[in-house]
């Protein structure tokens, strides 16, 4: 690629006046600039030209208008975690990363809520909340950032009883793509007061602005918590399983499938024993008295469709470990063949489809020459196949990318979404157009609205 | 007023054209645009030039380009029940009225969800799910259609354990402001996938479209229901009872506060015998076991605050009974003063603030000279004063304004909102701004990018 003089010129003024502002909180130095342009995907790394490591909104703010002010393009970063390609600096320009913006800024016990800095992430809050009975439950397996997972509207396994991020955010602090901040909301658990900023930023993947503060519902921790392992015959089984659990209205507080391919890996990784075979992982909250029914209801559904023989984990350390390998999971599936890189696929249709869905997904996988296995938060609908592949064989990223298609357009054609959890972020921007039509219109008129010169995280999301 | 000969002439034409597309589904009759231009609150009416009753989403964008042609203003009308004046036609124009639209367009009992026009109401959906165990629950009370109830982000009795508007609305289809109709989303549970326009259009008060169908979420009908009525022997220990249930993680489906004033008006109008004290109203909803637990954790949470000698409503027709005599309340305190109105207001706090800001309600409201019962969905933090006043006395309309705006601020210091159901309207554009701040130019943004002609329902939420 060359560089003209005046991008040279231009970027120097833009580095001067950062310094000036940031001395060595920025960086441009190679190492740096490379570990903040790359996600967990496939997508090609794109580094950036600056890093910055803000501390404070207010300094959000004033890197974001100098970033303004040379129209250079602006990525917020919050752990490097995502999985569609949502932090690579596609057109160069500054990378804010939230990476010292730790803060809890406060607690509320009484109100169940909390105020947190973009960059804290899931675990350091529910140590910092360990004493208080509290905690917060959405977890999308890696540690990331509270910001982060606003930002992609995360979910992951908790989320078919305690939502995703788009029910539990309760208020944001952003700084627009202008400088100004705005905070979203204020604490009242519901309002009538105007349009939802909050739900808009909740998901903008960092195209309309820089997340920095967030302020969370948390729940109780639940007087009682029980893990369990139930293999199927078959996976029709355990997906209809599911179907029956959801519809029978048992307050389930994960409810995950694994296919036989996956229980294998995650077997060998995690230096486990489980049975090989399509498996539930579940996990009840409630009071003793609940959990117990909740229990006695599930079994008696999973033999019916051919499942049983559960394995109990209730200590904390054990259900820490099952839930470990299930995060794990991804990373078993690439030490299955070394070498290998994995492409985490993500459709979520309606209940009522996910055994069609699943059935045909896995047929189409069957007749393919990738090893590829499926697991996912079957109970909200949502499903991952996880192709393992050599990212530098054209030929098996070319089937990927042809099997993930075929995957995107049948879960659409079954009403479903082309991204459950993961994000559009440069990896799904045609899907995004097959899936919304029209409404791509009214998402392009909000961002021009916002951010006229579409300095905010440019390419990504919509093709402006 | 005077009317301009350029404005009778366009309106001429404006008529014309919508006469053609609708024969005599339109109207200009002085008693039907009389109907149309008032809601239930004390904002003065304004009747639109015409009112329209499309059947089809493709009627509505056929009567919306039209007026976008004209830059008429759209305003549209679910059933009048709105309480801050949303349904005014401040500068005259054409009210779509959703009446005609009242089909039921699919049910999915496996996936609990289903789809309506949005002119149907909450109850005529409950009355058409009776035989599939499912129902909606959100009940702000008056039966609300529930497009309407989507335009508001409404909420009710209901919300503390089964979410507002927000949480229930899966997709809608919307008419923009220009006649494209768009669909927010599909019927996934959850998704990632760009801005979330449906909560975009939830709570916009037909600012930037006309909503025309309206996927909900539903639920299944819990195996056990009580409700039960539980005087205290003053508010503030009702008050910190209900914080304590809510702290305590008790799933209660509805917990209402209801002042001792409140429960005199209800006695009288309802001709029920309850005790006249500061009083709860609730309601348990589980399995039969799940419901004993909960009812016994909540007697000793009440027994410690001077609550006791609980009344139980178990069967359906004293259910109905109770809440009934709960939602006719505005109408019970109308009652006490004859000749008069109601002008209810509409905080919502944290729940930590939520005793002191009634407290420091009631010590305003007994130094006033107006009858002003207090009540509301306190599991939320929310509550209504609801002023009695008669609406020609300007001394007590200005007594009203001084005190609801003494309360909304006071809302606001506490972290509050200035409306936690009612929304904006016309009545509360001052107080958005006291809210919301920097905020609302975002919202201005929004507005402009999708509406730059102002066309739908000029004068409310947002000036512009």
């Amino acid at each position: 690629m060359t560089v003209s003089p005046n991008r040279i010129n231009s970027l120097a003024s833009l580095t001067g006046e950062l310094r000036a502002l940031l001395g060595d909180r920025m960086s441009t130095a190679a190492a740096v600039r490379a570990h903040h342009g790359k996600d967990e995907s496939c997508h090609t790394p794109h580094a950036p030209d600056v890093v910055v490591f803000p501390q404070t909104t207010e300094e959000v703010a004033a890197i974001v208008k100098i970033c303004a002010s040379h129209k250079s393009p602006i990525i917020p970063f919050g752990t490097g975690t995502s999985l569609e390609g949502h932090v690579m600096a596609l057109h160069g320009g500054v990378t804010i990363a939230l990476t010292n913006m730790k803060q809890i800024k406060r607690v509320s016990v009484p109100d169940m809520d909390v105020t947190v800095e973009a960059g804290v992430t899931r675990k350091q809050l529910n140590e910092h909340l360990r004493d208080t009975g509290l905690f917060f439950p959405i977890d999308p397996g890696a540690d990331a950032s509270l910001g982060g997972m606003t930002a992609t509207r995360a979910s992951g396994t908790n989320a078919v009883r305690y939502g995703t991020m788009r029910e539990n955010v309760l208020a944001l602090r952003v700084v627009l793509p202008d400088g100004r901040i705005v905070e979203t909301a204020h604490r009242a658990r519901k309002s009538a007061a105007g349009y939802d900023l909050t739900r808009l930023f909740v998901g903008s993947e960092g195209t309309l602005g820089v997340i920095t503060e967030v302020t969370l519902k948390l729940y109780g921790i639940p007087e009682a918590i029980s893990a369990a392992v139930c293999p199927f015959d078959g996976i029709e089984g355990a997906v209809d399983a599911v179907i029956l659990t959801i519809q029978s209205g048992i307050p389930v507080a994960r409810v995950e499938l694994m296919d036989a391919e996956s229980m294998t890996a995650l077997n060998r990784y995690s230096k486990l024993n489980y049975p090989e075979k399509p498996t539930l992982l579940l996990e009840f909250h409630g009071t003793n008295a609940g959990v117990r029914e909740q229990v006695e209801l599930f079994r008696a559904i999973a033999t019916e469709h051919g499942g049983g023989g559960l394995t109990w984990a209730t200590s904390t350390e054990d259900r820490a470990k099952l839930w470990q390998a299930r995060h794990d999971a991804a990373y078993a599936c690439m030490a299955m063949r070394p070498g290998t890189r994995v492409w985490p696929t993500d459709v979520c249709v309606p209940i009522s489809r996910l055994a069609d869905c699943i059935a045909e997904t896995k047929r189409d996988l069957s007749a393919s020459f990738l090893f590829a296995p499926v697991f996912g938060h079957v109970g909200d609908g949502n499903f991952h196949v996880t192709f393992v592949l050599d990212p530098n064989d054209p030929q098996e990223i070319a089937e990927v990318e042809r099997l993930n298609e075929r995957l995107v357009m049948r879960a659409l054609a079954m009403d479903g979404t082309c991204t459950g959890e993961h994000g559009i972020g440069s990896g799904k921007m045609q899907f995004l157009i097959a899936e919304h039509g029209e409404g791509v219109a009214v998402m392009r008129a909000v961002k021009k609205a916002l951010d006229p010169d579409n300095v905010m995280n440019p390419g990504k999301m919509l093709k402006m």
